[in-house]
């Protein structure tokens, strides 16, 4: 995507063989900083400090760790060290894991002087490979904006709502949730997003206005609170949220509050559909709210927030009384009788068992 | 209620007939200050600029600005322009225009030397009146948490899920959606409360959460996304909220999300009560979600949030990306279909045009 016309990814090869480069979304919405990456410690601390985020971006950060790895050490050791310590920044991303079993596998059956050329043209293709998947769900689900589109008289926007950040900064490019939305904003289409502050990280406020807004999609910035007001009033035409993890019956683990907007668009009859990649169906849980465990993570995400100063420096403040106690879930289910349907690399289908099995051909 | 073990209003006299106290609630939760208040300007700046907020308060605080404008100048000109400089305060409070009427009717047929006198006991009285109101409505309101608790094992409190501030703070004592709360923790029942932040004004890490840790009653911080997640997991057993304007129907005109977390409720057989006096009650009106207008706020509600640097210091930082558009809805409209019951300082009555006629025999 393009960033005040330029055209980006979230990560690329500064000078090849050599070094990478990313974008530091720490720092967003407040400043725009890339950091180059010249080492297997520099990937990883990309990864544990979060200058990148979002499951496709962590695996192609790692993957690239791995490349970086082996120009500082191809042996068999090397490669196991790399592995674990990349491992160690993020354990339970899932990502994370698939993209070094994909590295460890190219890289260990070769002679160690073929394995650097080999580590970065696999890293290249695991990021290749994510924009095609990104592409694949923007093309499906650009077909329900269209349709939606053609309902529209001429100057009346198609109104879509988005939680959190499933956007390109969360992938290598499109992203997932937002990939039909800049199809449809490529073609021409009017389409303006609700854009959900997403708290208590603010990823909607942080990152997702950002994104739409440097490369040109019309945007608005809402509480979370408000999604269901809009809906009430017909100010929302479709809901697109991404999630971490879907199961096999189609109920969506994804950012907490997704549930509550899924509430209201079935209330409102809006349609809510849910971008995936496969990668992130979960084949084994067949009743998402009683089987997945939800982390919880420190109240001072809650209660501490980032932002810019009068003078434009960045700065935290504590918003809550001292010592008070925060409850703080980082996701919620969405039951597959909210969602309306799935947009996957391969196609739309139904939130369930069915649905999924037609697309995957999986049991 | 209490602060810390000493016992409070949101208002008192200070000096009997010169001076008023109260709680200068822009500076909750980061300081406790009171102000004294010495003249009608100073109660007028209180209200707009607002120190004090709530509609009991903001009518009681008006009250008293008559009661000090008289002391100023108990003519009936004087009279006539503290009317006027005290409603253009807020113009849009219904309690603020009420509590000057009732000061005006009850002066303006006295001889200008005793309006000072009566001003003063009839301020007094609004205050009181509107306590034994909430008292009330706290009343009613503990027999549903009685019932709640009766159920639950020793050791398990009966855990209540509130949004924005409908608390002791926004009013003169006990609050509204709070009485009921504190009259249970008065009476030994283990409550715990689930406090909603309340994006964009974060009334309830700033308010809610201070009084009710303040009187010592347990309570949890949560982001507005998570309340669904909890009612889904059996976390919540009871939702109360407050209510700004309450349609003869049913219908619950609150704080901005509330609507939000009625849908979750209803999802998850939760109860789902409003706590109003019924003053708040617009006779006039039976479709809410059609016929209420919504006043729409300035974006930077949102966007700019005040918290304490690590020095202590209080300062103000914008979160979100530099001139991004921002809708500011204040309030939605909970259906009365999602509405277990309306808890009035007359009792508890279903939420329909029925249940409010038997309590207040109204057409």
């Amino acid at each position: 995507m393009e960033i005040d016309g330029t055209p980006y990814r979230t990560i690329w090869v500064e000078e090849p063989g050599k070094s990478v480069g990313i974008i530091d979304q720490t720092k967003l919405p407040h400043r725009f900083e890339t950091v180059t990456l010249t080492s297997m410690d520099d990937a990883a601390h990309a990864i544990s400090e979060m200058l990148v985020r979002g499951a496709p971006l962590i695996g192609a950060t790692a993957a690239y760790g791995m490349a970086l790895a082996v120009n500082e050490d191809a042996s068999d050791a090397g490669l196991a060290a790399a592995y674990k310590a990349l491992y160690a920044t993020r354990p339970t991303a899932v990502n994370l894991r698939w993209a070094l079993d994909q590295m460890q596998e190219v890289l260990g059956d070769l002679p160690e002087t073929d394995r650097a050329a080999k580590a970065w043209s696999r890293a290249a293709e695991i990021c290749d490979d994510d924009v095609e998947i990104s592409k694949n769900i923007g093309r499906h689900g650009l077909k329900i904006i269209e349709a939606l589109a053609a309902g529209k008289a001429t100057g009346e926007p198609v109104n879509i709502l988005t939680h959190c950040n499933a956007g390109w900064l969360a992938t290598v490019d499109w992203g997932t949730a937002t990939a039909p939305i800049y199809m449809a904003y490529e073609k021409g289409i009017d389409v303006h997003v609700w854009v959900d502050e997403t708290r208590p990280r603010n990823q909607g406020a942080s990152l997702t206005a950002w994104e739409l807004g440097r490369h040109g999609v019309k945007h608005t910035l809402i509480a979370d609170n408000t999604g269901g007001h809009l809906m009430q009033h017909g100010l929302v035409d479709l809901c697109i949220v991404g999630t971490d993890r879907t199961t096999a019956t189609g109920d969506v683990c994804n950012k907490i509050g997704t549930y509550l907007k899924a509430l209201a668009a079935h209330d409102n009859d809006v349609p809510f559909y849910v971008a995936l990649p496969s990668t992130t169906i979960d084949w084994t849980v067949s009743d998402g709210v009683r089987e997945i465990p939800i982390e919880q993570r420190g109240g001072t995400e809650l209660t501490r927030i980032a932002g810019r100063l009068a003078d434009g420096s960045v700065a935290e403040v504590d918003i809550a009384p001292e010592g008070v106690a925060v409850r703080n879930d980082a996701f919620d289910v969405t039951p597959a009788r909210l969602v309306t349907g799935l947009i996957t690399e391969r196609g739309t289908c139904p939130a369930s068992e069915e649905g999924l099995r037609q697309l995957f051909e999986k049991s």
